[in-house]
């Protein structure tokens, strides 16, 4: 990560920034290691998030309740926390969240006037209280340069996205083992989560497309009610979230026989997912591969959305597998692909996680892509 | 919620505000019926949130891979939907939504120079292009003057919570039901939500503390794979997300027997949840309410947080049941209440969800807290 502050200082060559006040939730992991789990929602305790400082130095400023986050936070930086919530006494989180930002900034903002921020991501009321404080800064959005940073990812977080991968790995494994005539879809996810939590050992983020029968057709959605009947195509699309990283997977398999024309549709779309994998490698432009995919499976018209997607800090960044997207590819890239058959009464989608090597290409994802169980 | 928005008018005659401009996950909810559900965390597909602008009318901006919001939007908001992203070229979303943004604020903005916000929740980038604009407005923060509309609840919004605490309930007796020696804590966790999810026929947001044996001295915690032991003690404290709106409940179990003294305990902890219930009435302070818990436990020593907590679009808001909360409670607020007793090596914490009436209080949580399985 101090590795990544410092990259960060390459943005100043392209536009004019003196220091950098960072406030998005990715920006936050990547360069601090503060990652504020999404699942239960915003944090009931305070309405900011926390703002990272990088100037010569780097502080982190962080709620008090928040202190859990401590021992993964990079060291060069300094954490600075301040009083949000307590029973004890009323406390305005917001003002105190300010004075320990303005606090920071003063170690840095002596002659400087321009701070690079992530205008998406930057509350008003942080601005305001700058530009009062500081009336000739000016605040220079560096959201595109950050996303282009991100694209390429470091030994540490390949890690944690490896780790990601594996738990898909699980699930897909258990998807398999499990489902069965006569049991909902919510029972199969049941046990699928099950066995990837108790490999992470503690709750797992996921998004989960799991459906059965005829909404195959639809390309996925949650998992309800619905009972798996004998014949049935299960569509299952896992993409959890370890430590702030994604993995992405993606199998359908077939509860019983497939007709011929499924066989055939899977066995197509497979070699097309070989297609891309194959296509994969540092120089390449994102749409060719793209393009080899879908090219492979334009006799079954259009699977209607995209080939693929860079998988980080976000589960769908760049490098977008788009027919438009003229990013070359580079080593360091995470890229997911998920060529996909949608037809009349069922759908099969089949996807793979797959690093940009030196020479080409390695398959993050181990499971085998396998329609049929046992 | 149409009324709702009429509510928001009410603001104006202590804020001089003309218009308004919200972008708080839960203003949208409130006001639209807009619910971004947050369990897989932010989209990647744009980058801003959704826009409710409410003058003589009321106009929602959402992104084009939303619709099926539409359904669950207010009637009487026009709804606005922008590109965001596609496969099949490329768009520049935050300036499609700005687009649509100054279009809709078009219909109201002819002499009208303020605009009530949330400063929390406006990022920048909205903020600059209104004010580049327009740069005679006024951006006027309105949160604590919505903070305290959302406190006492609608018909409608009481229905939601009663839904998600019927989920509570489901699973608290499926805690009773499953919870046994031998199995990990994620394994319980994984029937407990299968039953709760089950019943409402798809996934549902919780947070949860689901922790055994001494760790529930520590108050909670996410469920691992610790191994539930003979005589452990079990604290599950279960706040599902129903349609945006929050339940909550705890209970603390014993798998096989409790000591007298863990008896003792639970059964002061129980009189001290029944003496908060008994003390909640429209007129009552908030403080009052807190105080009457934690006098009865004092001689335990202080279990260090809350006695409870407004719930609703936050799972912890106004009315905060704490020492220094002098607001008054009014009918259509609703409460969880939740005193504990934490011992060096145990602790036991009970909790109920209520709603203030108008003669006095109604219980939303139906479950027994019930310390022995059988």
């Amino acid at each position: 990560m101090k590795g990544r502050i410092e990259k960060l200082a390459e943005i100043k060559k392209n536009k004019p920034v003196d220091i950098f006040l960072l406030t998005s939730p990715a920006s936050l992991k990547y360069l601090a290691g503060y990652f504020y789990n999404f699942e239960t929602g915003p944090s009931p305790f305070h309405l900011l998030p926390a703002a990272l400082i990088v100037g010569d130095g780097s502080n982190l400023v962080i709620a008090d309740n928040e202190t859990h986050q401590l021992a993964a936070i990079e060291s060069s930086v300094s954490v600075e926390t301040y009083e949000s919530y307590t029973f004890e006494k009323p406390v305005d989180s917001n003002n105190q969240f300010l004075f320990h930002l303005h606090k920071s900034l003063s170690q840095y903002t002596a002659g400087k006037t321009r701070i690079g921020i992530e205008q998406n991501f930057l509350p008003l009321v942080i601005a305001q209280s700058l530009l009062t404080k500081y009336p000739d800064i000016e605040l220079i959005d560096i959201t595109s340069e950050i996303v282009l940073l991100r694209a390429i990812k470091d030994v540490d977080e390949i890690e944690l996205i490896q780790k990601a991968a594996n738990l898909s790995d699980v699930g897909q494994a258990a998807v398999l083992k499990y489902a069965k005539e006569g049991m909902t879809e919510l029972e199969l996810f049941s046990k699928v989560r099950l066995e990837m939590e108790t490999v992470a050992g503690t709750r797992v983020p996921m998004m989960t497309d799991l459906v059965s029968g005829k909404t195959t057709a639809s390309g996925g959605g949650n998992p309800g009610n619905k009972v798996i009947q004998q014949n049935d195509l299960i569509l299952c699309d896992l993409t959890p979230c370890f430590n702030g990283y994604w993995g992405d997977s993606c199998n359908t398999i077939v509860v019983g026989k497939p007709t011929a024309e499924q066989n055939k549709t899977f066995t197509l779309v497979k070699e097309a997912l070989e297609l891309g994998i194959h296509a994969i490698r540092p120089g390449a432009p994102a749409k060719d591969v793209d393009q080899v995919m879908r090219s492979h499976l334009e006799a079954e018209g259009s699977f209607g959305h995209h080939g693929g997607h860079g998988v980080g800090l976000f589960y769908h960044e760049e490098p977008r597998i788009v027919p438009y997207n003229t990013m070359i590819l580079e080593p360091g890239m995470v890229i997911a692909l998920e060529p996909a058959v949608y037809k009349e009464d069922y759908g099969i989608r089949l996807e793979h996680l797959m690093l940009v090597t030196k020479d080409g290409s390695e398959v993050l994802t181990k499971f085998n892509h396998c329609f049929q169980q046992g």
